[in-house]
């Protein structure tokens, strides 16, 4: 039962991101290929860079295809249906903060099926959920939007640090996992639906 | 026999990769240095984030002088010789069709010596082929040609997925090395000849 | 007593490349996070890249919390105290250019202890002193810096030759790290303050 609500989290997380990096490369004006490509790097750049870091390797996506179908997919889908899907960016924000809460709970339990330490934990569960944004930016030549304007990492950070003190009182269950994503969930929502921001450190 | 001729193709492909290097590098007018680092990081792109994905490390170019010299004295030929070579962009095209189809190939060999499934190996063969150029072109700060201008991995797809028929056909041999190759060598040099390009996906 | 003492120049050239990434980051007007994780890629990326190309995984700031905190540490100060750092362009200049002398020395070290070739060593050095600093910059979506204006990776390559005849006149010890790290450091000086430049290969 569990496992069936991760999985379908999970799909709907690379989902998001994959259509995130759809209308990411739109807007450059990628062609075909290009925004395939992108869909990919975003859906599994964050995934890869932690398994990379940990060597974990040959990395998920080069052992079975569900990466790929769901990418291929959601990608076409979002390609084909792009002047609807433009009007359903609450839905689009829906999937992407989930997938960020799935993909930052999944990277804390791999750093702890490793026996890293709790606050390694939460930075690898933060990458785990942004770098892939991060490398869907950089190739397509802007500085990562994570770093600029929206509360993002944070959220990540955040719901990580809340997972972590489940860890220290013995408290990892199902339940911890689904507290976490809600609590990074809620924050993203409420971060855009209220344009928050991190402080800028500049005086000027 | 055959070996001494994929051992020559990949030092033409090497070659060609880097001396495209140079030229991109120049174009940006970086110093000495940096001309030779992206003519190396052009060069040994592809097969590294190949290797790295697989985990299969130490990388071949630590582990021997051969991709390094190949890199030094063809970028050193393609700088002292810049003004003859850029009247040589056929011979330029030819080198880089070639490599790009003969990495293609040493993608997907790589990919079906690891057992991956044959869908990969084609992704895997591309990726050794392409990437090498599309980190150059993220070091030099631009999007990356690939994405935007010419039919380049598109070659790589269509000459992995003939290869992939030949696997499924049982006929996997040097023959079937070649015409992958050529294929991609063909699409490659008709793409840029009569200026094809994929479809852009913009009702604008 | 050595190891005291590398240990020390080692948290000097973290802090070192941890405050030019804040500095850099600063300039974007990144914000409060983004400014962190910029710091944390200038310091650790050389040393990643470093690791991942050797197949050494999990790579060392996972294991520990020593790197992270050194990070946080001084990108703190660095964003609490910038405006009386910005007067101190010079004891800056002083610890990167030890940070580099170390990475480099550090890398090679590595590289002998994988029994690489001593040419393949040397390169592998300057990538742990460089590497951050370009990561840094191409997060940023600027060209390396290290390719277009200062004599900086070009100091890495000298003082690591020079390791390398240590190591084939069978004389290496405390004394030619020593020696390694100091000509990087002066190099690295001398080119700033007179302002060394590489030739550019450009004829207009």
């Amino acid at each position: 039962m569990k496992y069936e609500f991760l999985k379908l989290v999970d799909i709907l997380g690379i989902t998001a991101f994959s259509i995130s990096g759809v209308f990411a490369a739109m807007e450059k004006r990628l062609d075909v290929f290009g925004v395939f490509v992108i869909a990919f790097i975003a859906s599994i750049g964050g995934g890869t860079l932690r398994d990379l870091l940990l060597g974990d390797t040959p990395v998920p996506w080069l052992l079975n295809l569900t990466y790929i179908t769901i990418v291929v997919i959601s990608a076409t889908l979002a390609v084909l249906f792009k002047s609807i899907l433009k009007n359903f960016n609450k839905t689009l924000l829906v999937f992407d903060s989930l997938g960020l809460g799935f993909f930052t709970v999944l990277g804390i339990q791999k750093g702890i099926s490793y026996g890293l330490h709790p606050v390694i934990c939460v930075g690898l569960g933060t990458i785990t959920a942004c770098f892939g944004g991060v490398a869907r930016d950089i190739t397509l030549g802007q500085i990562p939007l994570i770093f600029r304007k929206e509360i993002y990492a944070s959220a990540c950070l955040i719901g990580g640090t809340i997972y972590l003190l489940f860890y220290y009182l013995n408290f990892l269950n199902g339940f911890s996992d689904l507290i976490c994503i809600s609590i990074i969930f809620i924050i993203r929502i409420l971060a855009v639906r209220f344009d928050l921001r991190l402080p800028s450190i500049y005086k000027y």
